[in-house]
Formats: structure tokens, sequence, C-alpha cells
């Protein structure tokens, strides 16, 4: 399964004093979407126990905010997989809200192990043969 | 109506270090879940541009936890009219998951109506009439 | 010392559609202050592992927002230790701006530790010996 | 004055499970320093008031996160003026702890302008008369 979506409810906390989504949330909305691909799995916390990492985490994101959205749309965030690197796993998204598009982004994810003082990126190969992918 | 309900799936970003859900979130799904019943009635923007409001506000909140939430739970947030002041409306909140409760809490709100130099409560009864409740 | 105060500068993304602070953050707030005194003594983290437990967290907590706060408003936030149960920690928590109380709480904290199927609430007296308290 | 810095605590909350600070903040502190920069000239609302704008807000955003942050860092976000476009401000930010680039940035910004039916980017030229600069 390499596409992934999930509805969502923009509520009034999610937005700022001018009304529309503080657009950090935006980005909280990947990576719930993220998450709940990972949960078809297993969830994040078993699949990180499984390879000995602490966690798929980003190593650089990116968006950009096409119309703005309130309090109460009825939002769908889709995830799709573009790429496996050999340290990094990019994902697209998009957001829409009856149909038109609203956001966009990417993620770029390595798998976070520990070592020595600090932490490093493993080799994504590991996580894709978890994952059956 | 004075209950409503909404189910919303718990995400990794709402848990602190220690795994489970940081707290001031379930305040949030308390907020998240009156904006909800609002919508019926148009929405809080809708409802306080007609009663001269900037906001039906918190004046006091309360909660208990009685379980820890995770990554991926699915569950579900109750909230009941609990009392009609003259300028307060107290809201009761129930959290489950699978049927148990996970935490509790009540919120006491206002009607925040601009005056010169700051804020006062105004009268809950415009609001309810509104509400037709 | 049972005392402990940090200045924050409220931020735009703090505020919600009506312009004022939206109220989980307070909580968060809260939180933030008594993180800090944590900090004090090792942090959290390393408090929690020399005393076999996942976190102090949550069991209640209670507040009274008395005076709107705004993006770039300058506060104080102040706890105080109020009462040492045998398995909870009461926290007192009073928010000022130019010296006017504009929130108050109180945050009830166990000392969560991994059982069998869950967590359970530990003796408090093991934090206060490490603490020194 | 086309730079601007503040300084930050990271605090438990701000982190996920993973301990490490959850991505979508360190974007919010990216907004936090520009409306810090902001309230020197009166702040977001009253800028905004006088150019007849919503926000000043979110086009694009880009974020690089180098080495992870945990509870109790104490960071420091620096803010550059990058570019004025005729319908954008781009902004690049740096995060530093202890003088070590921790995660970098950008933010495409708008002049956000009500019209019929939603909303359209104005002209920078207002924003950049208006702040002298």
């Amino acid at each position: 399964m390499s596409t992934h979506s999930l509805t969502y409810t923009v509520t009034f906390g999610d937005c700022d004093p001018a009304g529309i989504v503080f657009y950090p949330n935006i980005h909280g909305w990947f990576d719930r979407c993220f998450h709940d691909w990972l949960a078809g799995f297993g969830g994040h916390a078993q699949v990180c126990a499984r390879l000995g990492a602490i966690g798929a985490g980003l190593m650089q994101a990116e968006a950009r905010f096409r119309r703005p959205m309130r309090p109460n749309d009825r939002i769908e965030v889709t995830m799709t997989i573009r790429d496996w690197g050999r340290k990094t796993l990019t994902l697209a998204y998009e957001v829409t809200r009856d149909g038109e598009v609203t956001a966009t982004g990417t993620e770029v994810r390595g798998l976070f192990k520990p070592v020595e003082g600090g932490i490093t990126a493993g080799e994504m190969a590991e996580l894709r043969a978890l994952l059956g992918l």
C-alpha cells in the first residue's frame, strides 16, 4: 500500500487570529497521515522497536499553502510514497476540501537510530522490508 | 440538542516523551467537541457575529485523567450541557476508549463581549435563545 | 525550592480566531513551568529514570481564566508546591502580566510507574526524597 | 532591521514519543520569530489593520532538521529577510543550540487581503513601506 488517506475536521483551536489554520498544524496533519498509515503495520512504536530505531523522523519538510482553511472545514489528507532512498523515505502529501487542493507538501524521513552521543540515519531497506513494500 | 459526541484518533504528535497524550490536548478535545456542536448552529463565528460577541470563551476548566491514552487510540468525546447560568454556560465532558472512561472534565464558558478597554461577560440567555435551547 | 517562575512571550500561534490565547495553551504553560522547575534537578527524563517511572504525569488539572491574553503579551508563570500527598503532588500556578493576574490553576500529578498491562501511581515520597524537599 | 533573533527553551510538551521535538513546532518557532519581529513595528494585528489585510500569511514553507532537539534545550531562532518580491516576502530562518545549527528553513509570505468570496495576495510594497525597509 503506497497511498493512504484520512479525513479530518478543522477545529477552532487549529486556527489563528487571522481566522485561518495556523500553518504548522498543516505539517501536523502530514505527520498524522504518516502515522495513521504506519498504524496499519502495527504502529510507529512497534515498527521502531523491531528495527532498533527511536523514530522514523524528519530530515526535511516542505509545504505550499494554496487556499486558506477555516474552522469546521472537512478535509482529506492523502500521502503517497514518492521515493525510497538509501537512507531516506520521501512522502508526498495533498490536502483537499470538497475535491479542491488546499495544501501540498513533502516530507523526507530517516530511520533514526541511537549511536554513541547521538542519532544516526539507518538503512531504509530495513523499514521497507519490514513493511513488505 | 444538549448532548454532542465526536470520534477522534489520537496521533503521535498529541503525545509527549512519556508516550502518552500531553494533557493540554485533552482540553483541546473538549474545545473541539464544543465547536463541533456549535457547527450545527452555524458555527462559532456566525453565532458570535449575531450576538456581537468575540467568543464563547473559557472562564474556568477542570479535568480528571483516568487512563493514559496513546497514539492510534480511537476515542469518543461527549459533551453534555450541565447548566445555563446567567452569565455562564457549564459543559461536562467525557472521553472514552472502547467504552472505558479515560478522562472527564468541565468547562465554564462566558459570552465575551467587547467593552471600552476590554471584555465583559454577556447574558447567556441571548446565546440560549439563538440556539433555541 | 518550592516556588519556581519563568517568563514567556505569548505568540500569534498561541491564539485563536477570537484573537486571545487558546486555553489549552495556558495549561501547557503550567506544564512548561513544572518541567522548567524539574530541569533544576536534572530534568524529567533523568528524574524518572532514577525512579523507574515513565512520567510525573497528570491526574487532575483545573484553571481559572481571569483576563484574556493576546499576542506579544509578556507573562510570568509561577508554580508553588501546595501539597505532597502519598501518591499525589499538588501544584498551584499563577500567570501574571505586568503584575496583574490573568490565570490561576492547579495540577495534581502522580508518579506513573509501569506495571503489568498498564500504569500505576507510585509513592510520592520517592520523588520528594530524590529532590531533597 | 532585517535580522531578528529570539531565545526559547524547548519544553517537554514540544516533544513527541521519540523524545525529540515534534517537527511542526519548529515551524511554529519560525512563525514566533516573525511575529516577534513584527512586534517591533506595532505587531501583526496593528500592521494588518493599517494595510487592510487579514494576515501576513504563509504561501510556502520549507525546513531542514539537522540535529534533534530535546526538552530543556536552550535555542536561538534567527530570521533574515531574504527577498521582497512583488507579492511575496521570503524569510530565512536558522535555529541554533550552543552555536550549533539544529534546523534551517524558509517561509514565503503573502499579504492576505479579503476579496469577494476569498483572499488575494496584495502588493508587498505596501508592507515594506509601512515598515520603512
